[in-house]
């Protein structure tokens, strides 16, 4: 397969790397608008091709797909050209700037019977995958709330804020786990450094039968934290990602409900404090894996794990986060509700979608 | 002097642990309405006094004062009958369950020239008055937002919710810190167990300009933290509670904005990375001095720093927060902010008091 | 029973807290040359009785035992005549200052039929009870070196050095956990601040059949560590007693030998990395369990867990270590091993007692 | 210049990747007896040249340097030839396998005036240079000792044991920083799972004037711990190198000797506990460092910093340990230790060498 990845800059280059390792990939095109990226990826990786511009690119003809890791705004405009070129996509995450624009890449991948992919990155770790058949599998119980905090002294995006920028993480991890898209978004924040560009904030996902999920986010902690508090009515999990060695601990620990009461008497709780268990998580590249499901799901025609529906669901809780933030954190639905909880058919997570494309 | 503890529950017991051993005290009685609760004390403590109803003591003459560590809505009638009396009073964070019933009791505090405090402990802490010291050296810089997460698998309360227990603490940090009370206050949280009982909750605190804190609070967490993060513009400082050789660390870390820049030009932040210091923290127990401040303050007829003013702050913003829970997270302005931020003459933390009562 | 706790300094103070709170003692007497600690006991506990001197209290007739935590040389004058006079007694770790005086105390008691006890307090927390049960139950497989670290800036002995000071606790979890005595001992240190005192050491035990402990020790240490690692065949245990939740982890880590290999080709191990388990550990304070456990061997006749021979052996290494240390590090036999390795019949910890004594 | 890398297994592809992108080298050969590793190196750096044994590299007269990461034993009779074909030659560590050898190896170098480095990769970390000027400025005060702890699940190594294969990093650093070697070393340890092949052991450097090292090593242990403890007169340093943010903390803690004490009275020693700072390290890989110096001293013949005889001192002290290991612990002289002691002119630190070679 011949593939192009379009942007060299920041993150582009770890998919370069992946794809030039690919036994899958016989032709790599690196495509940016500035030429000094373009000759330090043919230095790093001489067999490349190179491109100074994406419009070159749309007539090839063997180009079988594009890797699109360019700032978010143009993700929409990119894909879409490619898309009516009949080329397969990949868009790092989020999707696009806007649930009308994801949506739109959508029909058009399934009218045009493509794959559309987004790179949401932490849905092909191992420790995600273990957290999510130790939930499928009942131990935890039923989930009552999800606890992210992913905060770090991280570098300003000029066009996007800290939640477009870090919550793709936590909402894609929270929505392959629980199977479900939120009802309504709250979301407080500050821009501290440059107006409208939120540095720092708290979003809150409600889910209907009182789930809640609590995202915060900060460009500005002196910290770096990224964790994972998942409660459950029957144990407690916690998944710490910078961790080296204990990712994923079970607590065996919770609150025990008496079966009935009466009213009338004091409620009673018991409280459980149990063994620890961190199961052993397998040690691989996550997007090698990721890259490589998205050249699989090529070779195979089938919806890729994390599909245009996928990137649709967080785009929506984005934009409805960003609302929530202009109206000082007042509740905002969902967009699309009833279409991102429509379930696909092949592709296992939960979510199955609204229409096999192939 | 003589003094009574009205409540020998969960915390009472560490208010009669101190008040025994201070050298200000000659006389201390015990109160509860479970015998078998002032029977535990007097076999902990043989020189206290017993009573089984807080109405017998109104009427004891040389009674000085009292310290009330009784369910949250009691705290209100209680306080109100002693103070009428002309006692001092001592009350467990929050001071009541209302503005309006906090206010009252201030203003009758100011008519009877009694000392009403609440026992906001941590402002009583080596640590956070080691914080208070740094922010207003300058070290600092100006604050851009507090972040504190107070979570573990705690009791839960029957008649409050989790941030009514938890929060205080928070809140009393925040604003001793600050030096100023927030304009409007949102919430978010669910109730698992208990209907109208949350617990877990996210509540922000605005800030005029821009100052933004946040408050995560949980009894259903695996793991106990209790931490705040602190960032201004030339620093940042973690004060984790629970680590016990580096309770607070200051980072010379942050992002530094050009001086000027050309607004049609990218927009360029560099980033510090530097040294870690972490200040020695005194040892000792903060509830042993705050009982000592109580007393002090009796002494010497002066308010505390911890006064009734401080208590009203803490329960509008608690107030605030349940309020805004009902509304979905709409942001609620906190009640009495003119007062809230009126100066007190003589308590030399920021806030001034309404009047000098004495 | 009566008991009289001599020595009020540092660690007596402990010891006469938890005897006041027993049930079983109905009189205490607090005995010390310093009548400012005397005064100290009975102003914190009104009810006990004092004493200047232990010399009047060997005539008491009503004294059924004594709890000695005097300096380490005064153990053995002070114990003998205690012993002499039909008392129980109870000595602070170590037992005695020498192999020879702790054996001629173990003799006299048996004499005596009297229970003569070591405090090796770490025999009573539930984190060694709980390595002991994993151990036995053989889930770690057959143990091959255990490595012990106990080190902190700590408060420096006058008469004795670092290793005896601090390395009784990890010899008598090594002896409890191995259930066995060291052929020989290993030592090397330093000291820096007084001749002949040394404040860093390491030593090492040698079993036979090629177990191997090792004990870092320090009193000049920033950091507070207590660590015990065990190393099995099956698994590894580590025992952090600094850790508040995770005192005890078991990696299911290891080498895999094959079963066969032919010597000419190359030595093949496979490594297995696998989940880790932390059990839940029962909170109490030792101390309590261990004084206890003193009185109800008393009142059942029955040999302590940590009896005389517990002392001896540990005794007999640390003699063992100093004469290596003075030997430049040389390996040095224990002295009377057969003995130490004489199996008592009801401890149950492993080791046998010589000879039942009632 | 043209170099190559000799053995292509564990070690040596870092040293490829590091020297295939520096801009001072114009070839590199790849050397390895087996193809199969070859051909990875080929398909990951196409650029390099190949060589299936080592003896046609010999006689390649535009060859400058050879980089040998060959099992230890092989160490010096391939060294030897190299430099006796008058090439520059680099050699992992530790520098071969006897004083003896490492000593010819160093005669030899001199003689042909031609640089012979070992690969002591702490020496080039920021880590450690921080803490070589830390030390250096006199902020610690005089050093009293230093313990070290390596250990990990780690491979076992077919032909060395644990203390050839971690020590010589820990007595690298150790005498990086002192500047001196040690009088004599004490080793204790065990073979576990192959006859002679101790897999933990526990080494004591004696240097004069009663300065003392600890280093604990083993590749059994379930925590990869990396950790240096400096403990000075004036403050303590520990190097927690697994550590990402704070690798280096200094503590204000120590103990306070008076100046002049009555040796008949009690000697009385006072505590300091003060702050703690972690100085900023730079973040790069010191392979490449490392790698960028053996170059350079090439280039400016000049002696490196990790000269031959930094290398000789490494296995006098390795071969004492061996020496005590069969020994049962007990001490072994340093062979040459005058020679080891002498000092070198240029390197700077500490050390000078024996003669200027150029």
């Amino acid at each position: 397969m011949k593939i192009a990845v379009i942007g060299c800059g920041y993150w582009g280059p770890n998919l370069i790397r992946n794809f030039v390792q690919s036994n899958k990939i016989e032709e790599l095109t690196c495509c940016d608008l500035d030429q000094k990226r373009l000759d330090r990826m043919k230095s790093l990786y001489p067999s490349v091709k190179l491109a100074s511009n994406y419009e070159e690119l749309l007539q090839k003809p063997d180009l079988d797909s594009v890797a699109i890791a360019t700032p978010v705004k143009t993700h929409y405009p990119i894909a879409k050209e490619f898309l009516s070129e009949g080329k397969h996509v990949f868009i790092e995450k989020p999707l696009t700037h806007s649930f009308d624009t994801a949506l739109e890449l959508v029909k058009l991948a399934e009218e045009k019977q493509k794959v559309l992919m987004v790179g949401h990155t932490f849905e092909y770790t191992a420790a995600v995958n273990k957290i999510k058949d130790i939930v499928d599998s009942g131990e935890i119980g039923k989930i009552l709330y999800i606890s992210c905090t992913r905060v770090n002294l991280g570098l300003f995006q000029p066009d996007i804020n800290v939640i477009w920028d870090l919550a793709p993480h936590d909402i894609s991890i929270i929505l392959y786990i629980l199977g479900e898209a939120p009802v309504s978004v709250n979301s407080q924040g500050r821009a501290h450094f440059k107006a409208g560009i939120e540095d720092v904030a708290t979003t809150t996902l409600n889910f209907k039968d009182g789930v809640i999920a609590f995202i915060h986010n900060s460009w500005l902690d002196p910290n770096k934290i990224r964790r994972t508090t998942i409660v459950g009515t029957k144990k407690m999990l916690v998944y710490d990602d910078i961790e080296p060695q204990e990712k994923i601990k079970i607590f065996d620990k919770g609150v025990d409900v008496p079966p009935y009461y009466d009213t009338f008497a004091e409620f009673h709780l018991s409280y459980r404090y149990g063994d620890i268990h961190s199961p052993r998580i397998e040690d691989y590249e996550p997007l090698k894996k990721e890259c490589d499901h998205f050249l699989t799901c090529i070779q195979n025609g089938v919806s890729p794990l994390s599909d245009g529906y996928s990137g649709v669901r967080v785009v929506s809780i984005l934009e409805a986060a960003s609302k929530s933030l202009r109206l000082s954190g007042r509740s905002v639905q969902t967009q699309g509700l009833k279409l991102l909880n429509k379930k696909s058919k092949n592709n296992g997570n939960g979510f199955l979608m609204a229409s096999s494309w192939r």
